[in-house]
């Protein structure tokens, strides 16, 4: 059975939120106040409609009741993204996801009975300044606050070894949980001790962020 | 020795890099057109000054030209956005990362020498629509278009099993890489066969799509 989900504000976010759940098969409702927002997305999302979702009569005839998941991602009109969350969980929606500007903004959201309170542009910061920190993390996964998984880029001094010969585990106490070869679009999930490594191979390692942090500093940047 | 970076445009996005960097121990110049905004990060960045990005004397007084890597995020007036970028290829600094907010303004940015372009909103937007396709994924890692390392809540259906037990590599091709707890914060990167998994524990599985997909639907979602 399809699930389905609304979103409500087609920016940037919650446009690509409507297109990635649309791709993915979900039947998706888009709503948005701009006529030409709507447009966009009349041949991506199941349904698209022109609405001002500080309406409460208007969420009642779409029917928005009935939807499993809604997602709220009106940005800068906070009042509106507010009144639009309250009459949602007045009309008992069962899961509401919002996104919020300000830490005042995600109070008040909590407060009226949102489920899920994001910040698109926070988290994203986030990342990329892990990414940016280093040249050769090219991605992050934070799994807490001093564990992560980092995809790291073989250079000089792993080229050409195993990663027995590197033993990563003993030394650094990280483990390299997959390997992502360089003209071979293929990812190896279950790398095997004896696996080579060459230049430009991506691995995904997994650790405490301190770990990782000396891994890299003697294994991953090139002198 | 410390790298060095600049931040320009303190918004939601910019001031999360800013922040992020500088908790890292990383030295950050924060620039931003409006005092509030800059008197934010007076006590986060090294140094931190109220200016107008699009000045070439400006920048050149504040020595961005010896600056490793500049961080442009500049939201919505993209014109800034383009013009300080073009000035920042033409001081000669090593490595520029601008957001982007439409793919016109990617193109632009690419075209005039940005090192790399960001949609922070679009990004985040995809990573949330994947974690709320299933209410169990907490958090994805896309290691490519078909591979991903997921983060999925233990139910009832894998409570009090090990690892031995419920053999996820047989049967779905998938492999756990860590597992985190409930009550004790820890988190496990090397579980062990043995490895008794309670209600609520996080474990965090990297495979193909499709793999982790079978696995969510048939171990992870309670009926
Ligand atoms: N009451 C409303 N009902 C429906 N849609 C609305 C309402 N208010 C605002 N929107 C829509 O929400 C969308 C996102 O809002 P806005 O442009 O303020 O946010 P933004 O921060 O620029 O978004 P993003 O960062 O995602 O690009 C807009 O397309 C806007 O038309
Ligand atoms: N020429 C400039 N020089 C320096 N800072 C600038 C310039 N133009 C804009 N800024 C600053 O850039 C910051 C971000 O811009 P803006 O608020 O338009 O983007 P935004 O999309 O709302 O940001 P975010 O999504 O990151 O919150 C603002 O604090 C603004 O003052
Ligand atoms: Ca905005
Ligand atoms: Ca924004
Ligand atoms: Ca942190
Ligand atoms: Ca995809």
């Amino acid at each position: 059975m399809k699930r389905e989900f609304a979103v409500i504000g087609l920016g940037r976010f919650g446009g690509s939120i409507c297109r990635e759940l649309s791709e993915e098969g979900m039947e998706v409702l888009a709503i948005d106040l701009e006529e030409d927002k709507v447009n966009e997305f009349k041949n991506i999302a199941s349904h698209a409609v022109i609405a001002d979702a500080t309406d409460e009569k208007v969420l009642k005839e779409l029917g928005v009741r009935n939807i499993d998941h809604v997602i709220v991602a009106i940005g800068d009109n906070i009042q509106a993204s507010i009144l639009t969350t309250l009459m949602l969980t007045e009309l008992g929606v069962q899961k509401i996801t919002v996104k919020a500007q300000n830490d005042y903004h995600e109070k008040i959201l909590n407060k009226i009975g949102a489920d899920q309170v994001v910040h698109p542009e926070r988290d994203m910061g986030k990342r990329i300044a892990h990414s940016i920190i280093s040249n050769n993390i090219l991605d992050h996964l934070e799994l807490s606050d001093d564990h992560s998984i980092v995809e790291v880029k073989a250079g000089k001094k792993m080229s050409g070894k195993t990663l027995v010969d590197l033993d990563i585990r003993a030394h650094f106490g990280c483990n390299v949980v997959a390997i992502k070869q360089e003209n071979n679009k293929e990812i190896n999930v279950s790398p095997m001790a004896t696996e080579m490594i060459n230049l430009g191979d991506i691995l995904i390692v997994i650790g405490a962020d301190k770990d990782i942090s000396r891994f890299e500093k003697q294994l991953v940047v090139d002198d």
